[in-house]
């Protein structure tokens, strides 16, 4: 196409006016080839967050993000592919389980994921917790690993989507991180990227996600399948609870810890519930089970073990001890001091601030400030309450993992001041609040 | 103060919300360190134009651009100083007529001027048609010569106001340039910079101006009367025709020529009245003088010849050749190649495309489509026609000075192709819309 002037497609942005695609699309590609500048992008960019991007435009922008990079066509796997997408929680491990748990049940599981960033933990952090793992595999060893071992849970490449590397750090710098459609192509063009039979997001509402309502969450979750049938690929979306930490763990080798409790069915609660019920929606939907009888296939396979095998069995594919699986503290490191976190008062749990004890455990190491800060794999927070327990007057909510008492202390002032304790009942809030896209709500 | 997270201020303005004062001065002074990148004022100038800026907010803006550089105190100058500026226009010479014509009245005026950019003409380069006249003077010069032959035109230095020409470049390249708070802050930077008694602004309204109607100029002269204000400064703006050329010459050379045809008397049309009006409202608020007695005394010193005679002497001050003003083509470059504009029709002027008379200039070599391009100071174009005006079919409308044929051709069918000729009687523009600020309307 003929070169553009990229004020031009920033004007047209600014006075609300919408983006033809061939110049949306000349545009992130001037941009890639640093023939745009970051000071039009971030022009751009803030005009897109106030006067927002119809479906049409958010479906051009996404579509130049993944023609920016190479693709993972994944040609060489023989089952049905599933891969499963979270917009970031506290306690959030469903990938660890969800994974292996799927490969049980006969799907292809080929993941690639981030490092945490904010106060969401990231899957990558978390697994390299595993002393020996690798996450850098590349395309072919991701393709060989999957179709021998069921899944693989790799590091994003650069070269896959570099478009949305570079916007994600100019919206970070310029404010313009939580627009709608600009998450959704973010998301959406990391997914597309990677060629799949169903693509599975779990968008989070509540005080630990970034979207704070499930009105919020839904319409985030709307535009993404509408970018998914923009490009022809089943979607399926569930608004799911963030109120408070979904499993119990807030760290990285506390999180693997958990993830094999679930994996081998001695673990009960929510975490394991929405790892089922991922499953479930993903055998129903590429083999055609009954979604009832999918669940409970789902169920059997963490009960029964099977789904613990396949995490020996990827964890040793990707180098690292597969004795994790067996015995996870013969492997994982442990924090030197751990301190009980103590109900101020007795009564039932009426709330949390989740964000906040995601940011507790940030800062005992347990995630990263700035990119590439470093972080300490055994620091972190086993937060056991839910909302709607009811707990006596210093009684243990959880446990504190850090490097030095100082650290430890503070953690527990900071969560312990984060639950709200109180005299009447309370309702726990619903697992998944609705589903979006194919298969209906 | 402490340090801000300039992120916060992108966010208070991209959400519609005030910034308070002592946030926009870090923003803008962390800015003008380099401490605050590019990408992210970009996001807060995009954001400022879409949300708008209040007028507190305008003027801490507008503080923080005049406190990120020195200012003029102009404090040994002993007569009543007054400035003038011009939002810019095509054929618009009047600052060459005013300066001269102000201080032949007794006052002063300290001009820091700019060089042209875009369609309309810039005081710097038509004076230095002149040959040997110098327009950076120094600080201490300038107050020198204005305390001596009561002007001066100089260029304005990089140390006053550095934040505009910072942000003017990013509003360029951002497509913020037409945000009317933004306009007011950068037009008003440079006038709060140097100490003066009164501003007089021209905002000018119509197809050659940025601002193409009298209701938006008007809201301009509003918002830098109003900064005026809020730093106790007298100001007054009138919002003037620019539906058509002022003077008749769009040029460097071609418009001294004209100055000094207006400045001996001999040139009577709307240039000449502008000039007059604007000198007899200094008279008339810094001297006290009646209102019509003001206009009496510039007409007289125009055509008594005092105003030519302080020409002289500052074009002498300068170092320019002062026989400009006895005979100006003794001295002036002139363009080889010179064609007449013919009427494409007889009738009566009904409109033209001012703008385009300008770009046409532009082209011929008048002006500059990027700063820092070479001008030629003998191009560009006469233009006599106004609108009202009785033309004859093949009639000279004016002339084109050219460096050779093909441009002088080019230039004549696209100016007689701005102009629109009509059977019926057409009512010239009024020469000023109306007045704001110290003086009333």
């Amino acid at each position: 196409m003929n070169p553009i002037d990229p004020r031009d497609v920033v004007a047209l942005k600014r006075d609300g006016r919408p983006v033809p695609e061939a110049e949306l699309r000349a545009f992130v590609q001037g941009y890639g080839r640093g023939e745009i500048g970051d000071e039009v992008a971030a022009a751009f960019l803030m005009a897109a967050y106030i006067q927002g991007l119809d479906s049409g435009e958010t479906l051009a922008l996404t579509r130049a993000m993944v023609d920016s990079g190479r693709t993972l066509p994944l040609a060489g796997i023989s089952r049905p592919k599933v891969d499963k997408h979270s917009t970031g929680g506290v306690a959030d491990g469903v990938t660890l389980v969800f994974a292996p748990l799927a490969a049980s049940l006969g799907l292809a599981v080929a993941k690639l994921s981030g490092r945490g960033l904010g106060h969401t933990g990231g899957t990558l952090d978390k697994l390299e917790a595993i002393p020996g793992l690798r996450t850098n595999l590349s395309p072919e060893e991701i393709e060989a690993q999957v179709e021998r071992a069921g899944c693989a849970v790799a590091a994003q490449t650069p070269d896959l989507v570099p478009a949305d590397g570079a916007l994600y750090a100019l919206r970070d710098a310029t404010a313009t991180v939580s627009s709608l459609p600009l998450i959704a192509a973010s998301v959406m063009s990391k997914k597309l990227a990677v060629v799949t039979d169903l693509i599975l997001l779990d968008v989070k509402a509540g005080s630990g996600a970034f979207m704070k309502t499930p009105e919020e969450a839904g319409a985030l979750a709307e535009a993404c399948i509408a970018l998914a049938a923009g490009w022809d690929r089943r979607a399926r979306a569930a608004v799911t609870d963030m109120s408070q930490p979904l499993g119990d763990a807030v760290g990285n080798a506390l999180d693997v810890a958990e993830a094999v409790e679930v994996l081998r069915g001695s673990f009960r609660g929510r975490l394991r519930d929405l790892a089922v019920t991922f499953a479930g929606e993903a055998l129903w939907l590429l083999e055609g089970a009954p979604r009832s009888e999918a669940v409970a296939r789902a169920e059997r396979a963490l009960d029964g073990g099977e789904a613990l095998g396949v995490f020996a069995r990827m964890v040793e594919a990707q180098g690292g001890d597969p004795r994790v699986a067996d015995d996870p503290w013969s492997v994982l490191p442990r924090a030197p001091v751990v301190r009980p976190i103590p109900a101020a008062r007795g009564g039932v749990v009426a709330s949390m601030e989740a964000e906040e004890i995601g940011r507790a455990g940030v800062d005992l190491g347990a995630g990263r400030h700035r990119k590439g800060d470093p972080i300490d794999p055994a620091a972190g927070i086993v937060f056991r309450a839910k909302v709607g327990d009811v707990v006596e007057a210093g009684s243990e909510l959880g446990t504190v993992h850090a490097r030095g008492e100082g650290r430890a202390e503070a953690a527990v002032r900071r969560v312990a001041a984060a639950v709200r304790i109180q005299d009447d009942p309370v309702e726990p809030p619903p697992l998944v609040y609705r589903w979006y896209g194919e298969g209906g709500e």
